[in-house]
């Protein structure tokens, strides 16, 4: 296989989740914007998702958030996505939207609030029983926001302990994927506020915790590949949510902000071992004011091109140059991959697996915005919410 | 008059105007976490706001938010103020919770948009005239998420345009000030993002337009001190929208973050002319997880400790110091009113005053709180929704 | 002419500014790292300079920084810069490096520092004069570590009074940059932190007085292309200091840390009237790990594909997609502009030129690193001492 | 013993590490400022030093750093401390300033680089048992400057292989403490750039390898008492070094930018257990433009009101706060501890110790400065270079 082939062979095999709930209305605190055609409900979510993965061919799993996505049978809500050519995906954990919830889920300083939060994980776990979902995404809105609110180190001991009962919740295939975030909705502490804490507790807890990286969630300046090939090194990558931003957690679409970014992200992935089955690639965006089904198409297609630059890196001549310590050489090498054009080669790509070489166009084609924004009327649309 | 007597009686004439909407619920994109006692509508608004005014004797004028505040008979709602000891104060317009707004306000690319948002700034100077008040405060979440989503500099056309047709209609007497914000809640580009944008369309303008300074607005490491000394220089700083913040607009209390930062602003307004009658001391914080009215008054308290430590600074001692270049003389002079405990002198104020010297143990022991958890039943809350 | 033919013919007459100090020593407070081959003399310094011009035929001319570059005669400098194809270019000036500049050059408490910096500032114009140079470019290292070392005002005002002078000094046909800076070396206040202040003193000044943006020089999150749209529309951009960074002012290759914002920042100077005879694009950047010349030459060219790019967007595209609000489509003009490779283009204009396709690899079979490494033996290298 | 006497008791033991480095010249980048009566030798920064502890009885020990400190016969300089009621501390390595360094030092990609780098960190465990130190405080400015210089796994590994070396020589009584930086002098990746890699590298090694905290180390925004907090829970923070900082690694004096920050971080120590011996507290600081010894005078004074603070909290007022989830109650005790003036307090402790209450004034009336700068003509003064 000539080397452009074993690129395009890569790139066929990448599979990127969509979040269902990037399907739903989202916004700002100062307010949600609306649009046409949104689901009001998880299957029409689904419906969604199956148009993204029928003109990318690369995103067949879609992530649920619990409860935005609570339904009364998971199996069948499997099997409509069997029928669409999908697979239902990581399980998303809410443990910040119940009134309770104000200062704290399980590092509230309430015992009962604590175990109400634990109860909602023990359920998620059971929903990934009957989803057949691998991972359990935990992210917590947990903090304070004022100096002295609560105690940092009892916060932790509380953290550490609803971990382990979740842990030791977990199937034999099933992990638990643990998300920091620098800040927001808590103001001046965060409980899992970085890799190092959530790397501090997946460590303590086994093998089937992992450490996910939120690509928004990082103090400004924060080398994001850096703590992307750590953790690889460490073997406690559990996987991504891609998105961009300027400035906080803005949730725009991946590779919208720094494009040179996520390329070398993507380049640490494949350095450290390429697409191997335990880093997930998931999408966690807001699409607060442009259409949300082609932004996600163009996600998907962000993070290819990204992929392909990175796949398209010379690593005998980067590791000669580095290993001579020529500095411009080194940095001409990874230069030249960016800057090449990938869009035709994953035009050829997709045209190679049957489908139309523009995702974009085709799906603008394909008139489901307008029969959405037709037949979708009444009922209440989904966000974050509901 | 001692010195000590002058500090005392500059704390007697400080004012901080307290904002109707932090009385209402607030939060974050996550969630909105509703609190027992919320007012249900302007009036109720201002019987808490009374409240504060009654236990700091510092408090005197409510902001209004149009629409949240809007009413029928604005001459009542004044009246009503005034036999609760308030007067109302500034009015600040809204043009970013319409449909409409989703690509902005008036610097929206279609007019019609633009003009709708100008009624809207024009409705606000006629609740200036029915009211009274003074000022028009005017924030823009103008902006954009995208590269290429829409032009920089058409944009500020439109936003000059508009501000022009504003400042025509202001009568003798009044002012418009102007906000600017670094980011949130658009992403990508905001049109009035830091205080020399507002100062460029403020300087075009003339006199009546004023920059305000929201100290929650600017870019990580910003000195704001440096700011305020350079507006009050210019003769362009209208006031303040004071709060506190560790990451992005945190909207906390102000001085919970950064008391010594409130204390150096607040050295450069006393530097730079003290009390004049053109500055505004407004609150702009969000108070969603503490009880609002105790942390409002604890908010206007922190103000008038840094004004206190200002005002001791020993301005003689410290320009001597700067003279000679000595720079740890001159850094200690500032630290050695920072470091004051000015506590007693400010409850000698309130007690000559008539008033309780703890604002807070009063309000405590008022009943207030508890009296309108049982009495503001049914209804529905007052948040920024509505 | 068809469209390519014009991007070309714009290319072609692009110029790049290059600093005499980036062919010298640099690095930071930690250590110096000496590089083999370094010029020892301004005319060394020439002689590389021909180098970056010769190869890539966009460098025409090269900044002084006195005292650095401080001759017996300027006039035979000029000549022997033309005798090389070269021109001299931007004076820049230096108040930062006698121990009397301790405290601030120009904003310092003494009058006598404040007119030793002035008549510093005087002898550049003489040197502008004696070398046909039109800009003298001020950056001042002025400011304060702690809080209450100067009196924030009052630097202003000596500010203000210097620039005023320097002005009366400058010729029909000269002109004065203002550079900003967001911190270093001084480490609480910086006399001219941000585009605002600098913008703020040259309206007053005049229409010789314009604001110099270097890219390195802003809080973390800024938006530097708003900045330029912005300058632009008030006629206030007087030039670029082209670099780049991660963190704070690292001073990297141009391009090197954030192509994509190096291309939107040329999009903005492209809309706002392309290369203008006013606006100087002039690097300022150290090279403390990687070779000097080939490095510079880079940044030239990355300042080239940046350009490029900038100007293959489709502008009428995006005008419809911004004007329907169509922020997807508005976004995929800009991106497919950015997504191009435009080094085979730019190749073909360097091969129009009768350049090599490559420059840098042309230095490199050029034997000029291996020359001046044998012959620049003994002496004392260049840096930012002398 | 009654709380105000066991705050003073405390008070009495708390000892804070001067380094011999800020002792001697210190700058930036652009200029470094010589300052009259500055050390030529070790011993005479020990004299310095013992100023520093004869005025404040809190600053015993002084860090050593090698080179810059290196003598003949260590033993003779332990002596020489001992003699002046001081003792010789942490040895602090410098892997940066040999021309070798330029692409790093135990991470570099030539073996034969690495091994010089170990060679001295090797040495400076000898020297340790030659002064009893107990401490190595390892700093390593490796890193790179632009993407694709070198492999980020790779040089993690060769940094784990230096570590565990070093590891290995060490006595039973002696530790390892590993320092992490944001960045600089590197400026794209830096090899230990947050707590996390240095915790991660820590653990593996074993107890004797512990984490020092430098407050100026940090992305902007970072919470370093989370930080604090954390490490004492799990163990492995070894040491503080204390300065402050507005922007980047400023080094200013410790509670100079922000005193809040500081108390805060005091607060954490308290409550992770107070003055452990395995807590140390050194400063590392860089007094560019002030007078030396007076501003360490001062930085230890503010070390000590911050921990005279933080030792006033009332923690069963705040537990009980807490538990309740008093937000606002909560915060109040915290505010309550650090708006006290602690000056008093401390000024009895120093004279119950039979010391001036204020060292900065007993200080200048000693007349050392005079007799230094009088006395220190001729030779070359301390420097970082030197």
């Amino acid at each position: 296989m000539t080397e452009l082939a074993a690129v395009k062979a890569a790139l066929k095999t990448q599979a990127v989740e969509t979040p269902s709930w990037a399907y739903g209305n989202s916004g700002t605190r100062f307010k949600v914007f609306a649009q046409p055609g949104v689901p009001r409900s998880p299957r029409e979510k689904l419906d969604d998702a199956a148009q993204v993965h029928a003109h990318t061919g690369a995103a067949p799993s879609v992530a649920l958030h619990i409860p935005w996505d609570r339904v009364e049978d998971y199996a069948a809500l499997a099997g409509y996505a069997e029928e669409r050519g999908l697979r239902l995906g990581t399980i998303n954990s809410n443990t910040f939207q119940d009134d309770d919830y104000k200062l704290g889920s399980v590092c509230h300083p309430d015992a009962t609030v604590r175990r109400k939060a634990l109860d909602h994980l023990f359920e998620c776990v059971d929903i990934m029983d009957a989803t057949g979902s691998k991972d359990l995404k935990l992210w917590f809105a947990d903090g304070t926001n004022y100096p002295g609110q609560d105690d940092i180190r009892e916060r932790q001991d509380r953290l550490a302990e609803a971990l382990a009962q979740v842990y030791e919740r977990l199937g034999d295939d099933q992990r638990m994927l643990l998300e920091y975030k620098f800040f927001e909705p808590a103001f001046y502490t965060t409980d899992v506020p970085d890799w190092g804490t959530a790397y501090a507790h997946c460590l303590k807890l086994g093998p089937k915790a992992q450490v996910v990286v939120d690509t928004g969630h990082h103090a400004p300046g924060t080398n994001i590949e850096f703590i992307v090939a750590t953790l690889l090194r460490e073997r406690k990558l559990g996987g991504f949510d891609f998105n961009s931003r300027f400035y906080a957690d803005d949730d725009l679409m991946v590779g919208a902000a720094d494009p040179f970014q996520l390329f070398r992200i993507m380049y640490e992935v494949i350095r450290g071992g390429g697409f191997a089955p335990d880093v997930a690639f998931m999408l966690d965006q807001c699409h607060n004011i442009e259409a949300k089904i082609p932004a996600i198409i163009r996600s998907v297609m962000n993070v290819q091109e990204a992929t392909a630059k990175a796949l398209l890196v010379d690593r005998d001549a980067l590791a000669a140059a580095q290993r001579e310590g020529d500095v411009l050489a080194a940095n001409a090498v990874i230069m030249d991959a960016y800057n090449t054009d990938v869009r035709p080669l994953l035009r050829e790509v997709r045209e190679e697996l049957g489908l139309d070489g523009d995702p974009v166009a085709a799906y603008h084609r394909s008139g489901w915005a307008g029969k959405i924004a037709a037949e979708r009327v009444g009922g209440e649309q989904a966000g974050w919410g509901a």
